[in-house]
């Protein structure tokens, strides 16, 4: 790690001899392997820009150049080349580097959303930005996959972006034909069908050839080959749509030949107005067991063996793996069940479904607008869409699930995955919001299964359900134990458990708690009932199961209780515990009311189980919590009478 | 009114004779003005698709081949052929005609959404549906203008759309040149170059001629018209990006020919596979008045004079142009401020910003994603953007605000227009969820101004906070008489009325409520509290102004009080009540609170005051709703003693 560990800022690579660059490449690919396989993270995505990203940092003036990474999970390289080499084992881990650019980090990251196809908007506003401060010599460079060019916000900003003809946006164009998995649709089709033409080989040899030959003689070698494009259309970027839009575009580079990329970038950098530059890269590049996944080349991996890529730990089936069957299960007795997937199959589960049905699965790529009212669609037409997408997603199509599948009473089931604390992936994966966002849609029913039972129990309710969206959401991170239920009511709540020694609640003799415990957080419900068992206080706990809409019976128990908790994997505001008191509200019952939730600030990264016994989610923290509102309601909470 | 009085069905329209076309679209033209002049309505875009949509009724077999028309503004005159020309009359009062297509009124209506750029997706998901079910031979028509193709959504849609090589997908492209004003982007630049290359009039008569000529002789007539348009690029639909993606097209075709909207439909209608028909229509086409209205063609009128075109009644300055005002004096102080729009700087109070500072001034197409991150670009550019859009139009950018903005702390300022329940538009236009969203961002900060004097104000407020997004919104319709506070608290809650006798609050003779008022809405609860105060109830109306975050004196006040009571022009799911609710919990506060807001349904049309009145929200309503609280809570509510 000679060159690498040297670097401190940009600055320093800058002063690198050219022929240093190779040996430094080699080095941050030698790092990434090291340390990605160690801690996990976006290793294949990373391996594929090492020489893009060095050649940035040495034409563009970064911050005061803004370099915006689309998604910014393959911002790795960019976080060694400016400062942060010395911090990479701390990957993804609490107080550590985040997996995604940061703010906080260093000024050289600009923006930290990891959700795709931000990045040309982003860019569009910077630029406009220095046009009127009079900073418009400035470029605005945005490194966007063709992944994320399937996603909407992309043509919105390319619309606009066209017409600024006098500022200086830089659109790199990583083109390594996956999103996820491999990009969809007719866009990318169409860039595959050029890859193909001339083969990946070809491309790669005749880019390094052109540019390398004609050296940096500045715009009139590009306008050269420029007008040698228009003629041969086969040699330029695989689509019209661009030119058509007024933009100006080169391409395609081989984006692991670091002269070719200094050539382009140098043009980019000068050229007056919006340019795209088309970059062919590999994903995996350079690690024989990325290159050879032909799931995913690695795209986001867990702890593995930094010489053979084999994980090192076999994680056990989750969630994710039982809704994979349940679903294969009912598209086998169920001929209208449909699948659809905004470039996500692997990691919602949808692989199996694809494998047996591929008729009736449909990628719509990173699209969730479009997978939302495409389903709509497909339930107009009689089918009932299964949409699985991860929580935090599903804001994107907020609009789409009220105004297009909601108010139409389609029947479209969401399955919403790594919904609630996701930890590592940091803030803008997190999925603590679906609750509060789904519950505002008039007719929706959500469901939050405890356990791997009731996921099977409840993605089957939610299918037969006809008449409006259903939402079936559950965490990250492996199963939890199976809590049996006592009882259960008529409306669907479960009873898990009641501690009062006299067997009957509401006796008056003691305090009695009613805790909702929503989804996974049973396990933790029952140990909290069982110790303020022990201190003499009634607990009750339940599951509503669906815990949109409101089941009567909680408000009938609410009634006889002394103090509802509720306690859940989401924020605050407009969680179910939110939901519940509104619903007692109108119901006149106005029994005290608490809610256990996630506190209305962007989670930083950690582990899940950090993050939750940090705000007091575990089972210590929810106890106490408990304790101390008894005490404060009713004097000390073991005693036995309350107040009324 | 001979011809049109008498079809029932399309099936009667297709018995017409040719020669009798252009009689019936002379008789449509006529009611439309006539109708719409009496009850206000979309009369400009109606007018540009007579032809058009008898054209599509003659060539296609609806319901079963369904029509989609975007954004369903223009499904006026489908509405007339489908058997709803008797209704007419009632078009957007309460009980009658939608002035959107509407599923309760007709199975020629397959959707209801307002919202622009969806109809792509749905028709890719029934083209779906159908291949999947045997019913692939029947065509899926959307009906799209070209400012809704500005939306990403489109883009979403056009990628699957195009890969479904086998489905029967028609897309019609009505290209008028317009959004609600002159559609924007770099894609719309060229459809205008194209057409003024070309002249309007000798696009219609060439359109004419050629489809004239060839008649109705099938698929090879359009292949060598086909070959002919890839020689000669000007004539071609005028942008590459649909074969780029895959896709047949045809056009451009005058809009307003009957025979060649006809020739155009039948091939497209047997053409296997998707194809797009490129249509030109003109705004307004026969109503002088609407062709000349340089502003936007007569886009959506009040009622109006049916020859001269002038408002009947000339409405009162209200809401939109006390922001307009202050938008522009805030931006004469401050060069940070520039301001975005998504294609209605018209109707959002824009245009004296963008006529005073045009450099500072962004329409960024029908497109609020972008709008949002381009906010968040402009500012992390230094610069404090001001979006305004309508309430309805935010739940697009849920997700661009939360993380896009918010996640960075940015000072985006939004100002939702038409915010509550808006009425005669139509479920999906009301913004009636505008607080339940904005309020699950972290940090994000929301003013309700309560009249005119308090919207300069909390604008003015609102543009000068600088550590993240704040959020200004206002009903649709009249400004409310001005109220005075009495005393405002240091955390800026306006107290508008005490009516305790005493003069002291919380006394304990009698009962003490405190009610809670949202923006507009303080009118009506000062005269509820007046009403209550003549049967000894005492009540402290407040109004917070910054609704989000809750402010600690409310706290304090609710522990004062016996009972809280919430009002607000919002749903009561997760509304301002319902974060009073989990603020109050979580101090553990206890009082008794209840919610009068919005029930969690989606409001039918009708006027903003008959909805209100319908669900309670006026000042009988609300003193009926206090007074059955306080009697189950205290018995006889006008009786002094409260329990406590």
């Amino acid at each position: 790690m000679g060159i690498l560990s040297g670097l401190s800022s940009p600055k320093d690579l800058k002063a690198l001899a050219p022929e240093q660059l190779d040996d430094l490449a080699a080095e941050i690919r030698e790092m990434l392997i090291e340390k990605v396989s160690a801690t996990g993270g976006h290793l294949g995505p990373n391996l594929g820009v090492v020489e893009l990203t060095i050649a940035l940092h040495r034409v563009f003036d970064s911050p005061e150049e803004p370099l915006i990474f689309d998604t910014s999970h393959q911002s790795y390289v960019h976080k060694m080349l400016t400062g942060r080499v010395h911090q990479f084992d701390t990957l993804r881990q609490k107080g550590g580097l985040s997996g995604y650019t940061s703010r906080a980090e260093s000024e050289h990251d600009w923006t930290e959303s990891s959700h795709a196809s931000a990045s040309l908007s982003y860019a569009d506003g910077l630029s406009k930005a220095f046009a009127l401060t009079g900073r418009g010599e400035r470029n605005v460079v945005a490194v966007v996959g063709d992944g994320a060019l399937t996603g909407g916000m992309c043509w919105e900003a390319l619309n606009n972006i066209a017409t600024g003809r006098d500022r200086n946006v830089v659109i790199v164009v990583n083109d390594n034909g996956r999103s996820y998995s491999p990009t969809i649709g007719g866009f990318a089709e169409n860039l595959a069908q050029l890859r193909m033409q001339r083969g990946y080989d070809e491309i790669m040899e005749q880019g390094k050839k052109t540019l390398k030959s004609m050296g940096w003689v500045g715009e009139r070698t590009f306008e050269a080959l420029h007008a040698f494009k228009e003629g041969v259309k086969s040699t330029v970027l695989p689509t019209e749509m661009f030119p058509e839009l007024g933009m100006k575009y080169i391409g395609p580079v081989n984006g692991h030949d670091l002269d070719s990329l200094d050539n382009a970038f140098r043009y980019a950098r000068t050229y007056e107005g919006p340019i795209i530059v088309h970059v062919v890269t590999e994903k995996g590049h350079g690690f024989a067991p990325a290159v050879n996944d032909i799931k995913d080349q690695m795209h986001a991996t867990g702890i593995i063996d930094p010489v053979t890529g084999v994980p090192k730990s076999k994680s056990a089936p989750g969630w994710t793996s039982i809704f994979s069957e349940e679903l294969v299960a009912a598209a086998e007795r169920r001929d209208d069940i449909v699948a659809i997937t905004a470039a996500m199959a692997g990691p919602t589960g949808l692989t199996g479904f694809a494998d047996r049905f591929p008729a009736r699965f449909f990628d719509v790529g990173i699209a969730e607008q479009h997978a939302l009212t495409s389903a709509a669609g497909l339930a107009l037409g009689g089918l009932h869409p299964v949409v699985a997408v991860y929580s935090t997603f599903l804001n994107r199509a907020f609009d789409q699930l009220l105004m297009d599948v909601a108010l139409l009473d389609q029947p479209v089931t969401l399955v919403l995955d790594r919904s609630g604390v996701t930890g590592s992936d940091g803030a803008s994966h997190n999925g603590v919001w679906d609750m509060s966002i789904t519950s505002i849609v008039p007719g929706i029913r959500v469901a939050a299964p405890r356990d791997g039972a009731q996921l099977r129990e409840l993605f089957n309710e939610a299918v037969e359900i006809t008449d409006g969206p259903t939402v079936v959401r559950y965490p990250k991170g492996s199963l939890p134990a199976e809590q049996e239920a006592l009882t259960r009511f008529d409306d669907g709540v479960d009873v898990l458990r009641y501690t009062d020694s006299t067997g009957a609640e509401g006796d008056g003799d003691s305090v009695d708690v009613l805790l909702v415990s929503v989804g996974s957080f049973a396990e933790v419900a029952v140990q909290v009932a069982d110790r303020l068992g022990e201190l003499g206080v009634n607990v009750t706990v339940v599951d509503p199961r669906w815990v949109v809409p409101v089941a009567q019976s909680l408000v009938a128990l609410a009634d006889d209780h002394d103090l509802v908790v509720t306690v859940e994997d989401g924020v605050v505001r407009g969680g179910v515990g939110s939901l519940i008191g509104e619903v007692l509200s109108a119901a006149e019952v106005d029994t005290p009311l608490r809610q256990l939730a996630f506190p209305d600030v962007f989670p930083e990264h950690a582990s899940r189980n950090e993050l939750l016994a940090d705000v007091g989610l575990d089972a210590d923290g929810v106890t106490a919590s408990i304790t101390d509102w008894l005490e404060n309601l009713f004097g000390d909470a073991a005693a036995a009478a309350p107040t009324e």
